[in-house]
């Protein structure tokens, strides 16, 4: 098959393609990101790019992503352009992601220990030195010294540990130190064993796999601290941005094999780097504990994910077996043993498990609510003595799907948005400092400009445009109604920034679909929002949110704002204490077994509640009476 | 570096090798066998070899292993020669082992089977199929039913069988053939989760690991039968044709690592020979037991045997902890499980503990004595009741070490020995056929040789040729005293075929530690050898002994006939009864515990009995009647 060569710009990247590959995988493997937020079916339309020179053969015309003209000047479909011959392709800001953002940003977050008493623990074993008349061999020793001084009957030997067992007994007047994992339903591990007499670093992993992004941070066992978190974007991106694009893709050909790589390359790099950071060698791991979605656990385990989206929706697994690290492909010891955190169902993970961990929910006599924004809304309602939970199918708004200048929290996005009523003029900010131009809306973004658009009276309760209010920015776009956010000059794009009624249409499903959610499961226990002592919101949405306007819009229930709490990315924490101490590992697994898991499908009132949720902040004008007050001027916010 | 091509005759292979590489390590690499006793000291003498043209750094000049005439003539020991130029090199027969032997021969062994329960069995899981009601995970639900309807609480599920799990499940029904691996203080493991509907070929492959010859064999798990064994020379044997002499090697540089490698390819040519003929794919091995002596294990897991000869002689492991096969590099599913049979102490290991389950001595109520002949002996003493044990270190001359000719039993070696007092003349077999020359003697033809010149008179009691017995065939020779075998015409070598005093004083002083051993051994619990109802004779070296022979050198004692049985390789028959059956992998733990081990060189009394056993058969006569009445000539053998 002949070889062609096409050059992206703006970086200039050249690379060597076989006529017949599609434009999006050419750039995967240039190592440049196009968004595909279907995965590569043609049917987002996010993967936009503009053929320069040269050609391409594209099996989509004009129509649904772009007008005959842009089609004419050269815009294309990446997902549905295959190579013919050489070219040259401009890859337009708002079809990428920058990774950059991930890559440089901290998290500090309050990790609050009950016990500090690791899943992995270094422990001082002294035998009696063999004699003539006790010429007892050394694993033997070792096994019949576990037993009698530590009450550990038949810990399995790893063979590492095994093959440095003579010298280190010898080495050190037949004293070791023994680092030892201990997980439920196990038979305790010795991992390693090491002089007693050098310092000897004990540290775990805990990764949160995301869809979107994956992070990862050390914490140091002995000391009981976890260090500094670290984040990436999920190299499965490139194959599709939500979960059911990765399963889709996942079952294609090689498809599980490459998404299995890519996670297993992110999460090698995280550990890498945090490793370089700390100073330490990767047989410092002695532990790693993973926690996210039921379809990335699969993906990252190489375990099949596709019946999670076929009927009756059956992940392969929700607890996991006994692994090892390495077995993954992880670049750690051999021994190291692998925790993947519990899900509930296929829609309710593991990284709800952690989060719930994290949030204390579970321990607490206070009803709480813990939600997880995002395409794949997670809800939790209950208290120390019940729980249940529930996933809703959002749909992309909350990350940029379905939104015209949608985007992740990523540099040029548009984050924060106030509306002037006086003047009718607006202000907004734009992640990545004052000279980043503008070039989509984040999720938080929107929900800013769609809150402060309605508390000004420029949106109805319909989510449609009140022309009168804002003349000069409201027109007639290509898609309907729209509302000018930034002249094109302004903006880092060919184009006009703007909102549309369809974009606030995709948002008010988005929250409807939530808001109806915690209605449902509420009334399943025979209670309502009132009954809410406390809204926890968790994983990395929330981290932007402006609370007063995600009550607004209907988001959040309209609750004093003291009882809401964030707690950043609380899949990570989970993990986080499940590597600290084992009786919250324990404690994992009973949460997850205390997770009632609750169809909202199934539910007739479900789709009751989210017809009436279609309005702004909602229809039944009692659940948000100081929003509406708001809205008719009568309180300031 | 420099390299030079080196070329040995008589196969006239060559081969580049740097200079200042031994000529020992050069043959080792070309995969050409030359013998070294003493793992390449220089102090064996067996690695002769001639230097045709070229040349060589020589380490060691004339002395002890070759006469000025003969180092002039280009006698060179290879292990003391190193490369400085190219050179053509001669290997003599006698410095050569010949493989084919071990590779052809093929054992047939009854094994008697108690109960077939093998310690991997495949058993049919059925489960409910997930409906919408009822979608717990295919892993949580496979847990639940093992625990339910088997009574299996928390398998370990191997990857492997973790990735195949969706699709078979889905394939069959919700059923599935969980192949199940089961052995004491384990979690049950799954090791594969299969088809119920396709023909399943479940096998364990059982290692006998000898220090000289490795045997294998495959079995039929769900019939409970097994296949053929097939031999190899342990590839160790180029590093030191003993455990002491590997145990030195080991702790030279990478030594370890090159031994474990031999043994390691051993085993996998072993196991891809019988999968081949039997036409089966490795994937069809679900479990691996080896059985070995102390030494040869801890070579086989690539741990250090040092202290094994270091006092107080402490192995590193007498049990082992669970292994998988792939961990080791076999070349096997990374499930499959290896259970390697545990040892009683340095000196004796799971072969005899293997062999003592193949002999059923551990059951039956008669005053039982099991040995295994060796440079290395292994003496049992017991029954039903209680069990002792001692090694006894007799020295190579049962393999053909400090014997002036002496060889392992391969083609060339003299086996069979008659002497026929009437004309005072000999005849003598080969192995090998008719038309193959004698090149040395091995163990059980030195014994031959032993008991019939004693028997005929021409040998007395201490050993020293009669000269008058035999004048034409006793003369003065380099090392002493020395009786002429054949003439060099009549031999594959370069001079006469002889043996000498020395070798018989080796001989003796070997047969004498055995049968000294078994004194010690029985008076250590008040009995004496007519108080044995049974012996018998395991290992390899059983094979070819002809009884009345080794009684009359005083090797066995003077017991009917009939009391005495060979059972061939019962360390192999051991290990493949093992795989059978988990409760006779139970009774092998059982009896590792019960044997208890006796130090017959801190019994003062063992150096008496030795020294009364210097003698043929021994100094005692009362011991042997009916040995001494024949060589009195008043009894017919």
């Amino acid at each position: 098959m002949s070889e062609h060569q096409i050059i992206f710009k703006p970086e200039n990247r050249t690379v060597s393609a076989p006529a017949g590959l599609s434009l999006m995988e050419v750039a995967s493997r240039a190592g440049i990101h196009i968004n595909a937020s279907c995965g590569g079916e043609g049917v987002c339309g996010r993967c936009r790019v503009e053929l320069l020179s040269g050609q391409l053969r594209s099996e989509s015309g004009p129509g649904t992503f772009f007008t005959t003209e842009e089609y004419a000047k050269g815009f294309r479909l990446a997902c549905q352009c295959f190579v013919e011959g050489p070219a040259e392709i401009n890859i337009p800001p708002e079809s990428r992601a920058d990774a950059s953002l991930y890559a440089q940003a901290e998290e500090h977050e309050a990790i609050t220990l009950d016990t500090l008493n690791p899943l992995v623990r270094n422990l001082t074993v002294e035998l009696t030195p063999p004699t003539e008349g006790d010429n007892l061999a050394d694993y033997d020793r070792l096994v019949l010294t576990l037993d009698q001084n530590h009450n550990l009957a038949w810990p399995q030997l790893e063979l590492a540990a095994l093959l440095e067992m003579p010298t280190t007994l010898r080495e050190n007047g037949f004293s070791a130190r023994a680092t030892l994992f201990e997980a439920p339903n196990q038979p305790a591990r010795i991992l390693e064993l090491s002089s007693t007499q050098a310092a000897q670093p004990l540290y775990a992993a805990a990764v949160d796999i995301g869809t979107t992004t994956v992070w990862a941070r050390l914490i140091d066992l002995n000391k009981g601290q976890p260090g500094p978190a670290r984040g990436d974007l999920n190299g499965q991106i490139s194959f599709g941005e939500d979960v059911i694009s990765r399963i889709v893709f996942s079952g294609k050909g090689d498809g599980l094999a490459r998404l299995r790589e890519r996670i297993t390359a992110n999460i090698n790099q995280l550990l890498d780097l945090l490793l370089t950071e700390a100073g330490l060698s990767r047989n410092s791991l002695a532990l790693i504990v993973t926690a996210g979605n039921t379809t990335m656990s699969h993906l990252f385990a190489g375990l099949t994910p596709q019946n999670i989206r076929l009927g009756p929706y059956v992940p392969a697994a929700a607890t996991w077996p006994f692994l090892k690290a390495a077995e993954l492909g992880l670049n750690v010891r051999s021994s190291t043993p692998l925790l993947i955190f519990p899900s509930v169902s296929s829609y309710v993970g593991g990284d709800i498990v952690a989060g719930v961990l994290a949030s204390g929910l579970y321990k607490q006599p206070e009803l709480t609510l813990f939600i997880d924004v995002g395409t794949n809304g997670e809800i939790v309602v209950g208290n120390q003595d019940w729980m249940t939970c529930a996933a809703c199918s959002a749909g992309p708004a909350f990350e940029g799907g379905g939104v015209k200048f949608g985007m992740r929290a990523a540099p040029g996005a548009v984050d924060q948005f106030y509306y002037n009523r006086a003047d009718r003029r607006h202000t907004l900010a734009v992640i990545g400092g004052p000279g980043e131009k503008p070039i989509g809306i984040c999720g938080s973004g929107l929900i800013n400009i769609v809150a402060e658009l309605f508390l000004a009276g420029v949106l109805d309760q319909r989510g449609k445009f009140v022309l009168q209010a804002a003349p000069n920015l409201i027109r007639q776009g290509e898609d309907g109604v729209e509302y000018l956010l930034r002249p094109q000059a302004e903006t880092g794009l060919d184009r006009d920034l703007v909102l549309t009624e369809i974009d606030i249409e995709n948002l008010i499903r988005a929250k409807g679909a939530m808001y109806s959610g915690y209605q449902t499961l509420l009334e399943s226990v025979g209670l309502t929002m009132n009954n809410l002592e406390r809204v926890i919101i968790g994983g990395g949405f929330g981290k932007s949110l402006n609370l007063a306007n995600a009550i607004a819009i209907g988001l959040l229930p309209e609750l004093p704002i003291e009882k809401f709490a964030y707690i950043g990315n609380s899949s990570l924490t989970g993990a986080t204490l499940a590597a600290l101490s084992r009786s919250l590992w324990e404690t994992a697994g009973t949460i997850k077994d205390g997770l009632t898991n609750f169809e909202l499908s199934e539910t007739p009132s479900y789709m009751d509640y989210y017809m009436a949720s279609q309005f702004l902040p909602h229809t039944q004008s009692d659940l948000f009476p100081r929003t509406l007050a708001r809205v008719r001027g009568e309180a300031a916010s």
